[in-house]
């Protein structure tokens, strides 16, 4: 566990956290009192599902929790497990800068704050901490608006689009919010993104293995390894296949191999990912709905029975630990 | 009403079918008895459904019906309705080329047959015309199979495949055999192409609206207008409102608007199109959810409440004829 004090941009707080606040709460915004209290729970999420890149999502059963209260000035952030080591640095000041941009939305500003969060989600493995950490943040300002009394603090569509924001796509996000498995889309007008999801529901068959490894992976890095252009074959391959995956999920998880199948994204960083790739194709060729997670280097496996002890073994030799996790909810707030 | 007699490659025909027989019927297949009859209805279809280009497909209620009886020798084919002037072209021919397919298929071969051809649904305006001949012609040989005791027909997984293989693409066809809306896939493996249908079931408040012009479209030539290569960004788009389409249509026909948008074909087909292109403009600002239907100049709309009279009288000034159908189900077949 590490303890540190730091503002919204990483420098020590000795008074008012107005400097450097980057939420975009303007000047006028009412300060919230002093002593109030909010825990959060946001489950991980594997983001460009199968074909569905950048479109579909699901939320997954390891969660990180946050604990926050307003106390009279400063930031004092508090860190438990995953990314401990790490702060204070991007994903551990996110969660602040997510919490102050939630409180702005509602015209509103922080006094101090203090922060304990419990990270279970692995970082940089492709189970969207980040976007959790962003959620965090937001709900747990819904929670203080909440235990203010001054409303019933975000719906799930402003934590959507707001959590969106920071990443600058809503699959992660959204799953995150919302629980389940989620379309997601984007309007873009006048340079503005607005964010859009729908959440499914999932098959009750239907279950999830993990299969995560001990390296990490750059969403950023990754990202930039795709092309600008892709053939409209691929496309076309990935459009049937996205529209079936939303009848997998739902109604027929026995299209779920064909339904996970990928033009767009995999095939370009499967070079990148090596290992990654390799325990995708092993386990589509034993018949597993096998995909990459987000941006890897996790794969996730789709399917109505859990993944038999011998491919998990086959796994754990390759470097992978898998861990069956369940479909989860979203968002938990509770107040006071 | 037109009456031609010809075989299958449109030659007059005065005894044997057997010569020019294209439908790869073996010369060991068995042949029908004479005296055999069905008769078949099989539905409209609008395919490329908005984002789903190739794979989204609904069948209409606009009905081709074809009656057909096992004769000593020839083929007799009497058309009536669309496409009666044009015999003996394609179209016709295909319901009887489609018909020797599903014998061959069964091992089977016919004697002579005279068919009857009541043809409702509008040629070359994309509507799936050609795709109902191909479904028409299999069932009926499904129909004659069953008529004849050899066992209960053509599954429907047999009529998709080889419907779609007349065509080399499955969502017309596999909304005409299976009725209300289809996602479909294409797997190819060693140059061979096996299509696949999901039938969703359509949420019941949604209503089609067709605008037919008068004008015809070739859907090879559109087709060419098509890049090889299309932006990421674009293909990204169409993802999610591809996976978004099968919420809209089963579970949520409030994001019908969003899920009919498109980046993939229309806008390469627009200025080839400029009157259904403004049409579907004029349209989606009014708020309904308008596609090309097919490959056009059809253009589709599906919403909740039926197109008001003043749409109407607007579509009808561009030339237009607005036309309610029913979300149609799939082919019928009787026997005897």
């Amino acid at each position: 566990m590490l303890s540190v004090s730091a503002d919204g941009a990483g420098r020590p707080v000795v008074g008012s956290d107005a400097d450097g606040d980057v939420s975009g709460a303007s000047p006028s915004a009412r300060i919230l009192p002093v002593g109030l209290s909010t825990r959060v729970r946001v489950p991980a999420s594997s983001a460009n599902l199968g074909p569905g890149f950048d479109c579909l999502g699901m939320a997954l059963g390891i969660y990180d929790e946050v604990i926050v209260e307003t106390v009279p000035a400063g930031v004092a952030l508090e860190v438990e497990g995953e990314g401990a080591e790490d702060v204070p640095r991007d994903d551990s000041h996110l969660v602040v800068r997510a919490l102050r941009r939630g409180l702005a939305h509602a015209g509103l500003r922080a006094p101090g704050l203090t922060l304990r969060c419990v990270n279970r989600i692995p970082h940089s493995r492709g189970l969207g901490s980040s976007a959790a950490a962003a959620v965090s943040g937001l709900a747990a300002a819904s929670g203080l608006i909440s235990a203010a009394g001054l409303g019933s603090g975000l719906s799930h569509d402003e934590l959507v689009q707001l959590s969106s924001e920071f990443e600058g796509h809503p699959d992660n996000a959204a799953a995150s919010v919302l629980g389940s498995a989620v379309v997601t889309w984007t309007e873009s007008a006048d340079g503005v993104a607005s964010y859009h999801a729908h959440r499914l529901t999932v098959h009750p068959d239907i279950c999830a293995t993990v299969f995560v490894p001990d390296t990490e992976s750059s969403t950023s890095f990754t990202r930039g390894l795709l092309p600008d252009a892709v053939p409209r074959a691929d496309a076309v391959f990935n459009l049937s296949r996205s529209a079936l995956a939303v009848v997998a999920l739902t109604a027929d998880p026995r299209a779920l191999m064909a339904a996970s199948q990928d033009r767009l994204h995999q095939p370009y960083r499967a070079t990148a990912m090596a290992p990654t790739s390799g325990l995708v194709t092993a386990l589509r060729a034993r018949g597993h709905a096998a995909t990459v997670s987000g941006a890897g280097p996790t794969v996730l496996v789709l399917g109505t029975s859990p993944v038999p002890a011998d491919v998990r073994q086959l796994a754990q030799g390759l470097g992978f630990d898998a861990r069956s996790v369940a479909v989860a909810g979203g968002v938990e707030i509770s107040v006071g």
